[in-house]
């Protein structure tokens, strides 16, 4: 298929990521793990919906602190997304973000379509989304809001469900077909989900919309005339020169809805089509058994793990040996700093253990011990009272900040690459091997001027050791004032 | 009760702790695990024995590869112990280390008795176990060989069962009663082993003996003449002054032979004593149960474990936090370098996973990061193409070796204590947050001389770094020649 100049895709990159935890982190989310592929699943939205428009016309909604990371996994796009990231100062469900990202679809294009799609979920089968994509765009010029059913293959009580009006035939392109939604429901029991799959003309929702930018705002205006009235007022303050933190200060204020309550179910011009591709949400360390390879066992295995008789169980290995005999339908998780072990069935129960965590201010809900940066990563080897270990590999190219810490000094061993070190006035590389000392109070960068990554060792000394003990003078990433 | 000069305890310590993987490895076996208590199985039964018999008289009966660590955990007992090691040079199964035993007690006392034990049994009733010990030396005294017998408490097919004659009472002290042995059965099948516990006059081998040695060196003369020909000729080599190799040649000849099968099943002097005290030989992770408190679902749980609605599992939990969900008669063991899971029914298969292991060449089997040494330890933290970063730990008055490595330099950088540092005519003290290197083939000793513990980071750089590479000038431990 052709890709399409009015059409912008409107990438929902905010979630939280505790249903792969220990895989994904608050700071680590779902969207930027490998899953049912060699790309994450960012990655492979990206590429999918690449597809369907120009790579300049792409917009990532997301937040501060997810940003970087998205950034570091979409380099490949970096000229064309210099502009396309829209960061929620705060998180306010999918209504408020996606009527942000409208605001900017239409001051570039004021017929605009929007495609919105979650960041985070697997699509098999390019060509029949291309196709979809195509018969939703010509309902949603008409003037539709049109969404992308799911054929279900299992009584989900998980989804909502779409019932088309089969009387209302809008289009047809194919075997596709789109119709006038006959009506939404909400999560259903497990009785009425069995009926819904035996009846076969209910579809889930997927979550993935396409609109004209004017009209989702027209319809949002209609319907939650709140979020309307905030969006004029950030486009008045925007044209004004306001601060950023007056304009969040109006998106803080917003009372969190989704695009699903709050504009779908409520809109006369909700459309669906049916769709042929195959979708998960992989919502969950069970639903990886709809994307990803099994074994001959039917067990999904990743890393070093050796295994006796298991069957249809999940085991995933990251840098530790995984020995796993006899086990049926279990997921076992192990990652450098936290191990899960869990039936499949209660899979859904992670949300609870990362609950815990977070009551306990554990450090293992929020981000893992290898912590990526915009110049490279840093991986927590250990720590105990007064040190801390580091491995710090810093990309070619990549500079860290002029810095100084006030509690600890740092000492530096090479162990690949030629990094290029200041202290103070001095500026000197070090070879394999060497090393340095960086005094408390003392300015100091790293950075890698040559081809190799450079990996050091750095052992820090000190009464506190937090990362927020900086003080940064210089910054090629614009983060002078925080961390 | 009373210690009797006489009795000489014989600790069994040769164990190669597969059952135990991934707490237990070929070079840290179950005996140096602490179950059951606060202190590690061969601590426990060094406490045991010393109810009955002075510190000076026990033996440890193990191999050059863990007297190190043994000697560690029995620190307190230095200076008793002092002569009490029989290395055997290579296993070569019961029967032999006992002649082994048996010789040096002869050396120490003609009419000496002794007492074989375990190092790796849980045994719960020190009074009872005294008592057992008591009315098992008179026997034994007649000059009969006496086991303990245990009452079944399971159809268990995996040990051997002692059938007393009950007409032949050759004693008695309470409630305790010694009989003859009718028979000896292997290793029963399920429906015999139903019987036997049905029966009640069937007891379980338990693997502890007494008797003396003069006795059991004339009874292995009887049914293994070999050994005794053997013994013969290591105490005419050690009386004339020949080397430890020659020596150890003669021992490494000798075909393997448990004492069970070679002698007792075989010996017209047979004794049992059924006893009263609570035992385990904790086989195999599924029997930490016997031994282990639980928590209110069952669970034996170590570690920062976070678990929902889990029951008769064992889950243990080391540096890394672990979290499960619903297991039910589960183990989960999660070490530093490998995790394991696994059924209880299936946890004899560890032994499966270790060989799988072993074939690889892979470390995880053979010993853990951390390397307990005879100045302190060692753990590795990270490794990968020509960099290894370890902790090293110095205990206080402890000191490595005086030595050079052709192939890597080293950094080290105090984190606690204040090592002195010798490099070649150098000799140095280096405080917290300080940092030294050593260069290639550059003669350097790491010492404690405080009264705090010494921890270092030590960054090493090379094309090889294994342990191998090392050059001992100077040594207080011995090892001069070999690691």
């Amino acid at each position: 298929m052709t890709t399409t100049r009015s059409l912008f895709p409107v990438i929902m990159a905010g979630g939280s990521g505790t249903r792969f935890w220990p895989l994904s982190r608050h700071l680590f989310p779902k969207q930027l793990l490998r899953i049912g592929g060699e790309h994450t699943l960012i990655q492979q939205t990206m590429q999918r919906v690449l597809g369907c428009a120009p790579a300049s016309n792409v917009l990532i909604s997301t937040n501060a602190a997810q940003a970087d990371l998205i950034r570091t996994q979409l380099v490949d796009w970096k000229e064309d997304l210099a502009n396309g990231f829209l960061l929620e100062p705060e998180g306010r469900n999918t209504a408020p973000a996606i009527a942000l990202a409208a605001i900017e679809v239409l001051a570039r294009d004021p017929n605009g379509l929007m495609l919105v799609v979650p960041a985070d979920h697997v699509v098999t089968g390019q060509r029949d989304f291309g196709a979809a994509v195509q018969l939703a765009s010509q309902l949603a010029s008409k003037g539709y809001l049109v969404t992308f059913g799911i054929k279900p293959i299992r009584p989900e009580t998980g989804y909502g469900y779409i019932k088309p009006n089969g009387k209302s035939l809008l289009g047809k392109r194919g075997k596709l077909r789109g119709y006038v939604v006959q009506k939404f429901v909400e999560k259903p029991n497990a009785r009425k989900a069995a009926q819904y799959l035996k009846a076969g003309n209910y579809f889930w929702n997927s979550g993935m919309f396409i609109w004209r930018a004017a009209t989702i705002m027209e319809e949002i205006g209609l319907h939650q005339p709140a979020i309307k009235a905030s969006m004029d007022r950030i486009r008045k303050l925007r044209t004004e020169g306001a601060s950023k933190q007056q304009i969040d200060e109006v998106y803080r204020r917003i009372a969190p809805v989704s695009i699903d309550n709050g504009v779908m179910e409520r809109s006369s011009k909700a459309a669906v089509v049916p769709v042929r591709f195959k979708w998960s949400d992989v919502g969950s360390w069970g639903s990886l058994d709809e994307v990803a390879e099994k074994n001959r066992g039917g067990n999904v295995v990743t890393g070093r793990v050796i295994d006796i008789d298991s069957t249809q169980s999940i085991v995933y290995a990251d840098r530790r040996v995984v020995a796993t005999i006899g086990l049926q339908d279990m997921v076992v998780v192990d990652t450098p700093d936290a191990t899960l072990v869990c039936p499949k069935s209660r899979a859904q129960d992670v949300k609870k253990i990362v609950d815990i965590l977070k009551q306990q201010q554990a450090p293992e809900h929020l981000e893992h011990l290898t912590v990526q940066r915009p110049w490279g990563s840093y991986t927590v080897l250990e720590e105990g009272p007064g040190f801390k270990v580091k491995r710090v590999t810093v990309n070619p190219g990549g500079r860290l900040s002029l810095q100084m810490h006030h509690q600890r000094s740092e000492h530096w061993v090479v162990i690949a690459g030629t990094p290029r070190v200041t202290r103070e006035q001095e500026v000197f590389d070090l070879q394999v091997g060497e090393s340095t000392a960086i005094p408390v109070k003392t300015r100091h960068r790293l950075e890698n001027p040559g081809q190799e990554t450079v990996h050091i060792i750095e052992v820090q000394n000190g009464p506190y050791l937090g990362e927020d003990d900086i003080v940064r003078f210089k910054d090629d990433y614009g983060r002078t004032a925080s961390s």
